[in-house]
């Protein structure tokens, strides 16, 4: 192992050998390994995390504006608040740039993250500026946590699978600006674009979803269905079937990508919730449906064993790539 | 304004435009601008800070084995919470590697994170890894605030200025690991390197000069004295008068640099405290002296203006370079 790289071990081969090596005290309910960490404050509980956007790893200067950028850069950790049914509260940002980077972008940039906490809910409370020669961002969210705790351990055989939204749009999205072709002006292009420009966290459903103790385990869809599944699969040790012809996509996926589900399926910046939902909760889950603020579509079943099998209409296994955006083997 | 560079603007004065944008609700007790957000979680108030190492900026790595690396990314941290008095309780860590750095050594970044968290008393609680052209760490910190908030504002002409354990081995530290040197064994180099390597945040010193009313401004010293007492100085509207021969220097700082106070003066990553304490708190101060875990040292005065003197012994103002780190216009 001593001379392997980052990119060799892979990202979460390499946390999941260090994770658990970490001990940590009393106030700290769940540790690292979830969306976010569940910890004591006072009479409170609280959730931390941290998230970061690098450019060429996650962005290209030219696909976001400096204040979609910023506000990128914050609701992405919205949405890992929002996997874990939390309320954003404060919020400090790293940021790092070259010299050369104009101040008035960098300003945007916060601009961007001020505005989109305030629309969140929280503040920003702090930050830092380094020099680096890439761009990039990093912010750490504090966010008050339900009572209840639901992360990615806790689905159980039976269960359902449901997803937010719709899935795939970013990773068109990004296809779109990477071809940099000039048919944005496409509807179907736009819509995709937007949606990796834009995520919108789901933070109402989370809250809702948590609150009401409908969901048994939950994970935002960060890194593409089938890897994110992947995790809620490994911690709560269970296998999972998804119906590829119930996975939700916009008419611009259907436009752009016609019926090939790969980046539903794996195509990654999604910033949807997946959660699984006993059956016994189901009736529930129905009545509070309206009240989640985006569709919400059952797209498959927890099962025994740890695979996970994609099935097409007739329920025979498609071949589905390892799939997922793993940012030391891909590259925006 | 629209075209300048960071490096134009400058780190501070970007950050002054910046900061008083942000609007923030009742919770945050103290915004941005100061070395900690103060914020209030359940019945509790906690600091809030965030700070980064990134290679070429902060360090070479060969300059730090991973392991100290790790370490004193976590302590820079923590010394933003001395600063205010805090105890740390909880990270989290925001990595960023090349694909080609060695597993192993990532492995003992987090090894020298979480060992550092220990010591001071807190849990790392979560993480991310993202690839990048640069090595780059990023923490996220919340500790316990004391019931008294002590902030860079709060200096009155006529208090006196301390600082803790001595100036300027750092920089020291870092001209020799620059020189790259074979003298390494000489004893004066080898502390010097060090104290580059090693911060050590004085937290026991922060928490009692901060819970017992002694201190009326805070600050910890990691740009170089007289950029900090210079954001000291402004938060409070004051000025101040340093006696160069009063700056506490160690032997090794003596050797390297005789009697020449600029390192000591500007040379950065201190992590020591500067603290302001009104003349009738000096009773108090003495008798808590020997429960700091550090030597404290009388430096100078504040007084009316915004003017920072450095003054010989003799009392005649000394010229000093405009000095102290800025990261868009230095480069380790």
């Amino acid at each position: 192992v001593a001379t392997r790289t980052i990119a060799a071990v892979g990202e979460f081969a390499f946390l999941a050998r260090i994770l658990p090596q970490l001990t940590n005290g009393p106030d700290t309910i769940i540790g690292p390994g979830h969306d976010c960490a569940v910890i004591r404050c006072g009479d409170g509980r609280y959730l931390f995390t941290i998230d970061a956007l690098v450019e060429g790893t996650h962005f290209r200067r030219q696909w976001l504006s400096p204040r979609q950028l910023g506000r990128k850069s914050f609701l992405v950790n919205a949405s890992d608040a929002a996997a874990m049914g939390g309320r954003p509260r404060f919020c400090v940002v790293g940021m790092s740039a070259p010299p050369t980077y104009p101040a008035r972008d960098l300003a945007n940039i916060e601009v961007g993250i001020a505005a989109a906490a305030t629309e969140c809910g929280a503040d920003v409370v702090g930050g830092n500026l380094a020099r680096a020669r890439q761009l990039s961002i990093t912010i750490a969210l504090v966010a008050e946590a339900p009572r209840r705790t639901v992360s990615r351990a806790g689905a159980q055989p039976g269960d359902r699978v449901y997803v937010t939204g719709t899935l795939g749009d970013a990773g068109a999205g990004v296809r779109v600006l990477r071809a940099g072709r000039r048919r944005r002006s496409l509807a179907a292009d736009a819509h995709a674009v937007r949606r990796f420009r834009e995520p919108t966290p789901r933070l109402r459903a989370g809250q809702l979803l948590v609150a009401s103790g409908i969901v048994s385990a939950m994970i935002d869809v960060s890194d593409g269905l089938i890897q994110d599944l992947g995790h809620v699969c490994s911690a709560s040790n269970v296998g999972a079937v998804i119906h590829a012809t119930n996975l939700p996509v916009s008419a611009a996926y259907r436009t752009i990508m016609r019926t090939d589900p790969r980046l539903a399926l794996s195509g990654g910046e999604d910033y949807e919730l997946l959660c699984t939902v006993p059956e016994r909760n189901v009736t529930q889950l129905e009545r509070q449906r309206a009240h989640l603020g985006c569709p919400l579509t059952w797209i498959g079943a927890i099962t025994r064993g740890r695979r996970i099998k994609v099935v097409d209409a007739a329920g025979r296994p498609m071949s589905i790539e390892a799939g997922g955006y793993d940012h030391f083997r891909g590259s925006r």
